[in-house]
């Protein structure tokens, strides 16, 4: 059984539980109900469809999951789909909850690893004078308990690029930090992909004029469109960041080269001497003087080492080595 | 002959064949004929242009294909223009279907490797209660299949697309391989230029109020709509990939090119002392005391091998090596 | 004498030749003349500025060339300026044709290498149930033409982008090469820069309630605007490749580089054991007891090939070599 | 205790100062109050709120700052936040400023590193004339000065930009150089991400009907947007800059490198003459006829000074060296 | 004293010079005067101010300049702000002219470098039936000399860039070459940033409907937007070219640098030879049999050369050489 929760509201308190049969979902007016579900079954949402008269369409996206963030209007209801993210060991799972929202009834739909909303309900059960907005007030409530989701996940990966550009311009990238500069991206990619639609759902919420949502309960979603905008601005800051670690490692990498290839040029400058005076000094010639010169040996060790020296302090002098 | 079937519906059922004539083509009132067509000759065109009174711009459209996806209004008629894609033996074919849609009539005229609709048409007569919504239910019946072929087609270049990235985090991609990158890199290209006006179309069909198409079947476009969004992030996302991956590639050879560089320089550093050491010893001068020591000879191994190891252990610490 | 032909219309067929004078000009109604000039001189515009009441600054546009594409209105009249384009021994000349659009009357001034409308004329003079729509679809007429001509230059581009695609694959580019990319590239650049406005100009007929353009022509301006935006797709997708031709190359060439380094490095080394054996065995010590083995010089060449071999196996086993 | 100042004015005057309790308050018709606080207590906020009905998300906004730069109606309230940013020792600071918007109330809440508004009050106080259009004008008098705060910054940016832009053109970049050219790149993309929601904050202020905003005030909103966007051209050119200082440098090292190798290559084949030779001549054959020469050693001197020479020149002439 | 020209016009003609006094600018029913002023002092304005009544925020930006370009409406007046460049001893000058314009006056205010209004002002003078239309004419005319400046700017630069293009294509950049690309490539920039608010400018005094501004005088700020977006159009396309001579020069360096390190590492391999078996038979052992043959010296030459022959020939085969 996928069922988590289903309770009537009436002025903003739980008033009693309810069933998934005809008779368990029977309403007085001015009462609401919550449902919460985690990947139900066709059926349960069957009965659901047939009580409420979901739309079809809606109800399959929710039997399928891979939606993306959206809202929809079908006649008088509403159907949300939000994208959730949250951190399960140092990974990002991602999920979706599908909301249809009537005049008095919400339906939540878990995909994925979304949080259990137990703990949603009995933050928003605590304020009566809220919840009295009635359904619409719940949407809210579940909108900003997903997105509120996605901070941890913000500045997770925010620390992690802040290290990542730290190595980089502190010593070279070795092939695994490159490799997980370029996973830090691809993580970053993806976690931005799903900001922009939910951006677009909160928006939505606040300037339209959608069936169910009443004019009060509006503000409550430009909040959380400005919260999802906060982080979407972080992370197209984290993205920007990257992109210029990637180039600067590259400009230190040529630079480094460079500063290699100039001092090898020296060195190699320098040992030259010896190895081309030596050259000279061991051919087989009968007549070659300084050969037989009594100090011959040291004048040419002499001679090769003053020859070193200069090279050296030439270079040194030029900043080679 | 190029037609593939023409049937009157009512009710949502099919009630006869049809013939392209003019007797063949008379409908009764609440009736409409769905007539499917194969790179059709072009008096089969002008026959229907006749009965039906087809734009001739649009059938001019529809003899010689070559167009992008778009949604147009001739008078009361609607002409639609969509991209099929399919794989043919690991290749991506690209086709087109033309769509006419009148208050009684759809026609649709297929070009290049498009799947035939048989299976499709049998699909749409299973469900009368929804066929009964008449011939723009029908059109949308066969923009859903067109779209659904792209699935299969995403998902192999995602598969292609992910075995890329990990050749060249874990090795470094050969001459061929680049190569391969290259060509995905192309067909991504293609394949994502025909997402953007296929989602118009159905966002237009959708959004608009468009003459033969009823409001109760314009939330199905919009569900064509989202499908073709969702192909489309996902293609966005393995462009994005795909060019991080050329520009990971770069920062790897050239990571990988410095430590060469690095490695050589140390051996050569190495290898010059016995050469140098070696040339001294070489030279004939007449006086020159070491030759003539008893252990000389050992003396400038040793020293060679010492000064080897130092060097070596230097360029160890260092890194370099 | 600048004058290409002036005819005058009536029921779409062609019912007198008109002369640029004020009599010759005279129309009854129903009537509507177009005039097709050359590169004309000012007074000939200004007899027909003074006879249609043409705007000033139209006239001074039409006069100079070097316009952009645009439609403008000025009170009852439109004046619109197409970009034209055509293969000449190869080349692409670029041109210009402007256009006075008025009740009773059709001007175009040609700039530039434009094709003549002789042809053109003659093709819409066949068809009088088209032409009887009037000046209007004589300008529909001159834009598809117009726009006709850009396809060849697109086929040849396209051909010769797919030729520096394969080169760039298959070889290395040489330096000529690379410059013939750049040109390429260039030409693109050029030819793309007239697409979106030519496109706006269509796009703008088509949607538009413009003066002296009837609501059953304007489907036919949309016609026209669907082949610019095909042209400029492909014209776009074949940049794209040319920009990513550029990045694979250099990602080739750096691999090529790197493939080279480790050759060398790994032939360095193997000729660096000859070179530091035979530098010890032609040092003079008085004593260096394998110089007076008997086989001595065998052992060491013998030494020699084997360690140069060891580390060829070596080499080639890491791939180096 | 966090309030700054609390003054009540009429007609453009002081009048008296006003106390955080339900009397001090109290406002005769004609009267604003403008109350200044500094990083309130949640109690002081709740007190304010109570008397002037300011809404919840909005006061929970002002408690928590990290807010992004925006204008918020709330029934015939205003709600504004600005981003603050100054210069403290060469570090940019950045703050927040929230302003509630009332018909006879404006409050101010600053957080972070804000310059307190003694001075801008006494300014305003000082043009009794302006001060009289209330308290909107005192918003557009904060909101300037925010924004002229960002001046000195831009100035500070700019020459850094300059500098850094001389020295990559004159030398060579060192490690900290490319460092450095990081952080600046860094820092600009930081303060530009402020400038854009603060352009559409004063944008909106100046296009929009928004309660408590006189029509006559709204030009001088247009004013502060004016300055936003001048700041944020220069910016985004100093970005520009910065990108194309990367790749000039990059350029630079490339082609300075190149000048390297081939100055290395041309020494390099100088110095394979006297050792090829010397080589030669210091073989040990019994037969080899130059050793016996009278002047060979001279010869083979002179011979290889020649060969040197004559590369020498070679190198020079084709710019090697 | 900065006042360049007042003069009062009637039916198009100049009638009397005006002074800037109260009496002096006395004005007749029909009549209008333009002032013009050249980085005039405080006072000299805010005697206009007073007369004509000027906005305060319009007059405080003609006084302090750094301006960009815009239309702003307060009350029945305009003010226009415009950037002027122009050529002096081949440096860039920019400048700016702010113009009120009121029914019955046109105040023109310029700052920087601009051109004199001497010869515009005779040249509107010259054409009574244009300047007839009012004060908006003479804004179309102001506007039409600014831009107009522009043109000999672009010449120069796009004659620059091809300077540029070329020598990167026929040779290799040189240190000071890629300097000039850099210098450039950033005055193309700084330039390009003034015609798009330029461009909005002249477009929004044509399509929008301004105070003072007269139906038949827009088209002619049409014409003004034209030519400014065509100027845009060059320097886009100048700034695109410029990129890519960026990145071609980047290939050409790299294809260049491998051609050479192909090159290096021939004559590496062909040298190797003789040093190698020079060493060989440099080496003193007592039984090296070939150094006893009577041409073994010949043979061990020619055998040198042949290897040395044959490497030559298949490097040259490979294309390395
Ligand atoms: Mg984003
Ligand atoms: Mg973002
Ligand atoms: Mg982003
Ligand atoms: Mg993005
Ligand atoms: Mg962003
Ligand atoms: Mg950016
Ligand atoms: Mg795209
Ligand atoms: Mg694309
Ligand atoms: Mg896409
Ligand atoms: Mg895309
Ligand atoms: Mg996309
Ligand atoms: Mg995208
Ligand atoms: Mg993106
Ligand atoms: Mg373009
Ligand atoms: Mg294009
Ligand atoms: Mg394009
Ligand atoms: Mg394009
Ligand atoms: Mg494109
Ligand atoms: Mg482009
Ligand atoms: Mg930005
Ligand atoms: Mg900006
Ligand atoms: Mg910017
Ligand atoms: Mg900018
Ligand atoms: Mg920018
Ligand atoms: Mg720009
Ligand atoms: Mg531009
Ligand atoms: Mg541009
Ligand atoms: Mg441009
Ligand atoms: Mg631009
Ligand atoms: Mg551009
Ligand atoms: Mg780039």
């Amino acid at each position: 059984m996928s069922t988590i929760a289903a309770y009537v509201y009436r002025h903003g308190r739980r008033v009693r539980e309810a069933s998934l049969t005809e008779d368990g979902l029977a309403l007085e007016p001015g009462e609401f109900v919550w449902i919460g579900l985690f990947e139900p079954e066709e059926h349960e949402l069957r009965t659901l469809q047939k009580r409420f008269g979901l739309h079809p369409l809606a109800v399959e996206d929710a039997l399928s999951a891979h939606q993306l963030p959206k809202v929809e209007v079908y006649g008088d209801e509403l159907f949300v789909v939000a994208r959730t993210a949250q951190l399960d060991e140092g990974q990002i799972r991602y999920g979706e909850t599908h909301i249809f929202l009537g005049p008095s009834h919400i339906v939540t739909v878990r995909h994925g690893s979304a949080r259990a909303h137990t703990n949603l309900r009995a933050h928003l059960e605590a304020s009566p004078a809220l919840l009295k907005h009635g359904a619409d007030y719940v949407l809210h409530g579940i909108l900003d308990f997903v997105v509120d989701g996605y901070l941890p996940i913000t500045d997770q990966i925010e620390e992690a690029v802040l290290a990542m550009e730290h190595k980089a311009l502190d010593a070279f990238l070795s092939r695994d930090e490159i490799r997980a500069l370029f996973q830090l991206r691809r993580e970053l990619l993806r976690f931005d992909r799903l900001l922009g639609p939910m951006e677009e759902v909160a928006s939505r919420l606040e300037r339209l004029d959608f069936p169910c949502v009443d004019a009060e309960v509006r503000p409550y979603f430009r909040d959380i469109r400005d919260h999802v905008r906060r982080v979407g601005l972080r992370v197209g800051a984290l993205r920007e960041t990257l992109a210029s670690v990637f180039e600067v490692s590259n400009l230190l990498e040529q630079q480094r080269q460079g500063a290699i290839t100039r001092r090898l040029a020296s060195w190699a400058a320098i040992l030259a001497v010896p190895t081309a005076v030596a050259g000279i000094y061991g051919m087989n010639f009968d007549y070659l003087p300084e050969l037989h010169w009594k100090y011959g040996y040291y004048a040419v060790l002499g001679a090769i080492a003053v020859a070193c020296l200069v090279l050296y302090l030439a270079f040194k002098r030029s900043k080679w080595l």
